[in-house]
């Protein structure tokens, strides 16, 4: 294992009802708030309306962003920076998934820049400082309440990159469960996905000698199998929505990542995908992950795929190799028991675009850990993901 | 499972050579260091020698309280708070395993005091302020490096009381596994106890829906039976001490305890018993544990034991009494491949003190949660464990 530092700062305030408590952790950085939503679900579901009651009678003021879309725009981010410059706003409040809560963070570290935003995605700015955040989480999936993470698309030159600081990490994140109940079937699907997919990019890593990493990763990924498929018929049962949105958090706060490098791959191929074709990152994710897969599995000695088998779907038998490859076959089973298609084409994708998306995903060079893709490797997952 | 807060405040700077990174780390907080360590082996083997050159060059003045025993003394707390008055001194840095650690943290609070520090373990005295700590950790057992816990003794009472608080977490610990090379055998195989008897402690909660936190911890149980033995064969090899030295970080960092209550009652009957007989703590857990473990089977339906069997042996079977028995069979199996014994009379205590110990275990009322014993049960327990 590799040498790490690592510190969840992120306080993490679980359970029905712990929106309570919120006023008090905004007290602690501020009394001016931006709130960031998305496109109005915290207003049919009642969220909207508890948290201004609490901010008015804590005589919080706040403005408000909201409409923000999944895979989040650099303009809605340069919105909400110009709003806080205005308002002189020294809070970021995201309620919503993982596209609010990128987008907050864009924001909380662009309104210290003189520059355009989408410098620092495209590496000609660094951040240095940002505004405090605080996070309601309305669904379970990318883990970007517990981390500092922000993926942002540029329609404009048809991009989806990412940063990362530890100055984003948010300084709460309220996970009550029961927000997430009216999540419809397809975004848990997704979210479920998104959570398994950050577990894999994990655990398929080069190094030797994390046991215990794998281990704790291969727990969460019985997690995901455990309730995937539960939560899509029993939306409103609690344990399960629970269970889910303390895997989301625990699967991309860094405590996975202690010691290892990670591979990644399937998340930059993604996000080419999802940079000219809107679809959903889950649903991206679920498609090109078994693709990945087999495209990888011969490229070492099967060991890591064999665990993987063995360890998550009690796989029986001596054939590395052919434990690996069963591994692959269950995962397909597992993605397609959440209802998700398997083919690019499916989703809306035309063959012409792959190669354009495979030069994407390696805009930067190759790519990848567990083992390294140039373009032409991007390509033939791509093609086969077809 | 229940409700939770959580933050993992303590910064964990893990690796070789990190105690080089230490100055920047202290100077966040003060510049007047009180540094407590043990009998002297830090000078031994040169971590202190390292120490003192890396604090002299970065002008960090220090007065060391040296000395601090196994299951350490409040009489040395009392010292340590007197040293901090005297010098002014404004942070604590202890240099060794949970017993120096536990010790910093009640001088840590005990200097804002005006009572006896003894007071905060009886219950007399509120914690309310505290000294930051850092931590430069050379044993993995208690994972006291990355909580708010100290335990302390009193000779003058024969009691072993414990006091919790999040302002008593250290600021940062440094984990290198080099430093704990030269842990003696025995030692070693006491830490892994304790690290393995605080992952049953938190598993064994009778909180339903707690999928995600038992299949945690098993991965935890499972990296100490698969390093256990082997560290003791091979002290100097840095992936089993790296492995370990995680694992007793995470073990005891509120993680695994989120959403449950936890049991503790292996660890209130071990206190009383080395607050009588100065044992090492791991030793007293590997001893008593399967017999609490045999003493409860019987008191619930038997699904967490068998949970615990299939899922960290990999027991076969439909039958979860047998499984569960069986799994205790290989609890004591795997102490015993640590070369520990499993008897009381053993390790020095007399059959007559039994009764004492288990009073002292329930001073303060039942204990337990997975499973309440009252004194009788603790004196039964002790019996089939003498």
């Amino acid at each position: 294992m590799l040498d790490f530092d690592y510190q969840a700062e992120t306080r993490i305030l679980f359970g029905k009802d712990k929106i309570k408590g919120i006023a008090g952790e905004i007290k602690k950085y501020s009394a001016r708030v931006l709130l960031v939503y998305g496109k109005g679900s915290i207003k049919t579901n009642g969220i909207h309306q508890e948290l201004v009651s609490i901010l008015n009678e804590n005589k919080i003021s706040f403005n408000e962003l909201s409409g923000i879309e999944p895979n989040p725009k650099i303009s809605s981010v340069r919105q909400g920076i110009a709003l806080c410059r205005v308002h002189e706003l020294d809070f970021i409040l995201a309620v919503g998934g993982g596209s609010v809560i990128d987008c907050a963070k864009a924001i909380a570290c662009g309104v210290y820049s003189e520059k355009d935003p989408w410098d620092f995605f495209i590496k000609k700015s660094e951040i240095i400082k940002a505004l405090p955040i605080g996070v309601i989480l309305t669904l379970s999936a990318t883990g970007s309440e517990s981390n500092g993470f922000s993926v942002i698309s540029n329609k404009d030159t048809e991009e989806k990159l990412g940063i990362g600081h530890d100055i984003l990490k948010p300084k709460f994140s309220i996970l009550d469960p029961s927000y997430t109940f009216t999540v419809s079937s397809k975004q848990s699907a997704y979210g479920v996905v998104d959570i398994y997919s950050h577990l894999l990019e994990q655990y398929f890593s080069p190094e030797k000698g994390t046991f215990l990493q794998d281990r704790l990763a291969e727990s969460l990924m019985k997690t995901c199998i455990h309730y995937g498929a539960k939560v899509l018929t029993k939306p409103n049962n609690y344990e399960f929505r629970a269970q889910l949105m303390w895997a989301s958090s625990l699967s991309l706060n860094g405590l996975l990542s202690c010691g290892k490098t990670g591979d990644w791959s399937t998340h930059f191929i993604e996000h080419a995908v999802s940079a000219v074709y809107d679809i959903a990152h889950g649903l991206g994710l679920a498609i090109i992950t078994p693709y990945w897969m087999e495209y990888v599995l011969g490229a070492k000695d099967s060991g890591k795929f064999a665990d993987y088998g063995r360890n998550v779907f009690s796989l029986q038998g001596q054939d590395d190799a052919a434990i690996g490859r069963d591994a692959i076959e269950q995962t397909k089973a597992f993605f397609k028991s959440l209802g998700l298609p398997s083919r690019l084409k499916d989703v809306g994708v035309e063959e012409g675009s792959l190669g354009q998306m495979a030069k994407k995903a390696t805009k930067f060079g190759s790519i990848g850990s567990y083992s390294k893709l140039d373009t032409n490797d991007v390509y033939e997952i791509l093609k086969t993901a077809y």
